[in-house]
């Protein structure tokens, strides 16, 4: 089977980091087709190691019986008991490995070499060690290790955080000087737009880090973001690829010579978040800080922050941030609300937003124009507007966004044949 | 609640090394269960270590899975999968302890300082460093090590087989210099005989090792014998006890000054075993040797063995094993067959055992008299006797076992109140 077409400086890859998700390896029969695709890589010359999560539900699994037993569990018991799910998956898949005649030797995060700060439920990485993924990579053995998790400086057990299997794939790829990490998912790549909303969305071939932040950011459900970060900081470049069709998916790289060029990578819809406004809030220094300060330490994840000019000393500031988070945002708003001597706190959770991300967009007017124009051609009232190097995104109804998306992947260029 | 009278030693205990089975912690109620009996021991000012197995019918679960996988898994990655059990037990079990406001910390074996050799699905002890449980148990805390699990001296996590938890709590209580173990299982103590066939059977307060060894020997289903081999060595006292009654079990404790009286402690059935027969072979030197070690090194377990005088140069050997050991015991016999001339190979799988278990009877040879003329009087046929310094078990038929064992607990003053 053809990975297709990679770039150049990949095409000498001796040693790839693969990471495999919970839907990949849910089952003895998805195992068996993991490990069938190592044969294969195995029989083009590549080493690999692999990184796993835990099977399918697994981890949700435990996080019920957690619930059944304690209101609030105490974060070190809770690694220990959440990582058992990797360590299950990563003894099975170096079984489906052996049956099929390939040595392999699973390894926990600990003797990965993965060394964390002591936080539990959500370690961060510290160093990376991996001389005994080296040694059984260099004696001619897959290495399978147990994703997202580490032990902590204090020696315990501990757990990256959901989606922390990509991170330590990418981690990992770098401590090994790795020439590419691929991360295996259930969708075959990272599209132009979702294909739901729009049917001539397609499968990009390749993508920068930046500009797949981006995409991230604005409601790309995979790679997580954590790990995309790292993978940029380290130069690792990454393969965002399906584990059901084993077809080519899309390379995320650095940027490439030609990024002077606005070129119009992807449409972005996401009706994940709701809007909160603060009206005849005091235009003086320090007070858009204390009120992000404050949601800050919520955990509440503020999105776009938009700002009115001032109007006799009084500003409006509207901020966006994920639904789930608005019963917080809410309170605190109202706490900062007789404090601070605001008029009014309002949310709206009926809105939408649609981006366009790509390269070069900053030195090319042009982009924001041709959306605002597109937009007012389909009727779509913008009601908030934000914008980034790589990416400008619209607030507008919820009830529009499908609209929005469509009219623009036509308009950037991106329907397929296009 | 009372835990009934302990041996003076005992009444000044301390540090209690609690083991709880996968029955005693197979779902959060159990769990809580637990807990409660934890702070009521700490309500009385003992310290308190948990060893648990995992929960309920987990490892059949993995081993389940195992064999979906592969035909024949690699014992290193068995073992990974395998100790994952215990990890989810002991987390669950740390959570409902913080649950009721005891502070606690799980270990896994290796945290817990259990250092085995490489033989993994049954790896040995080679040296218990449990400071880390000391320094938790020191800070008032309450410390749940993972049953049955170490780290190897090539670093790779390993498994000390089925009942293995036993064998960590004791030697995790002589490696604390903890004042008793406790075993808490399904069952409320150690019987005089099997209950299920002599309803005057009951429960002993005080064994001796040895007692206890040659009763589990002969079919005695728990505690795990090699963990009462590792008590005996280091005197380190044993509780049979219940986690669902929570009621007094029994002691096992070094031999008190009273052993030269021949005291009958029980009668234990058993229906397990199988006999194979070897007729005809050669009485020479070297040749039963030569037998045991090939059924040695199958993993063959044999227990008893009987050999008839010589008649010209031929003898007879017997043997009895386990049911399941059988078809392997006849492979191997039937291969040394051609090679060494046995006249024939049979075997019978309608044998059962009846054994009077005591200390004492060395000394006190009236005891076999009595137990043959029991046995004549009731019409049940001796086929083979086997001997100890604490135990004489004879060869009857299945069918006569319950018979056998009902005249004999009679016989030998067992029946309660008798």
């Amino acid at each position: 089977m053809s990975d297709g077409p990679v770039p150049v400086a990949l095409c000498l890859v001796v040693l790839v980091v693969q990471k495999f998700g919970g839907t990949s390896v849910a089952d003895p029969d998805r195992m068996r087709e993991v490990a069938d695709h190592v044969k294969r890589c195995r029989g083009r010359g590549e080493q690999v190691v692999l990184v796993v999560s835990a099977m399918g539900k697994e981890t949700d699994e435990l996080l019920r019986l957690a619930r059944l037993v304690s209101g609030e569990p105490p974060g070190r018991e809770m690694d220990m008991l959440i990582t058992a799910g990797e360590r299950k998956a990563i003894a099975l898949m170096c079984m489906a490995l052996h049956e099929m005649g390939i040595p392999a030797d699973s390894f926990t995060g600990s003797q990965a070499g993965f060394l964390t700060d002591t936080v539990h439920r959500n370690a961060r990485i510290v160093s990376v060690d991996p001389y005994r993924v080296r040694e059984s990579v260099d004696a001619g053995r897959v290495a399978v290790v147990a994703g997202a998790q580490g032990v902590s400086t204090e020696h315990n057990v501990t757990f990256l955080g959901r989606g922390g299997s990509d991170t330590t794939a990418v981690a990992l790829a770098h401590g090994l000087g790795a020439d590419a990490c691929e991360l295996y998912t259930d969708v075959s790549g990272v599209f132009t737009t979702d294909p739901r909303v729009c049917s001539s969305a397609h499968k990009m071939s390749q993508i920068s880090f930046d500009e797949l932040l981006e995409m991230t950011a604005v409601g790309c459900p995979k790679p997580v973001m954590r790990s995309v970060e790292v993978a940029r900081a380290y130069g690792v470049p990454l393969h965002v690829r399906s584990a059901f069709t084993w077809e080519s998916g899309t390379w995320v790289l650095e940027e490439g010579p030609e990024v002077e060029k606005a070129i119009i990578k992807g449409i972005v819809p996401d009706t994940s978040q709701a809007k909160v406004t603060l009206t005849g809030v005091s235009d003086e220094p320090g007070i858009a800080a204390r009120v992000f300060r404050a949601l800050a330490e919520a955990n509440v994840n503020v999105d776009m922050i938009v700002q009115n000019v001032s109007d006799h000393g009084r500003t409006d500031i509207s901020f966006t941030a994920p639904r789930e988070s608005m019963s917080d945002a809410e309170q605190i708003c109202a706490q900062l609300k007789s404090e601070m001597a605001f008029e009014e706190v309002s949310t709206d959770d009926t809105i939408g937003r649609v981006s366009v991300v790509g390269a070069g967009m900053a030195s090319n007017p042009g982009v924001a124009a041709t959306m605002f124009e597109e937009l007012a051609g389909v009727g779509v009232n913008i009601e908030m507007i934000s914008t980034s190097a790589i990416r400008i995104s619209c607030v507008v109804r919820e009830s529009d966004v499908d609209k929005a998306t469509v009219v623009l992947h036509t308009a950037f260029g991106l329907d397929e044949g296009a």
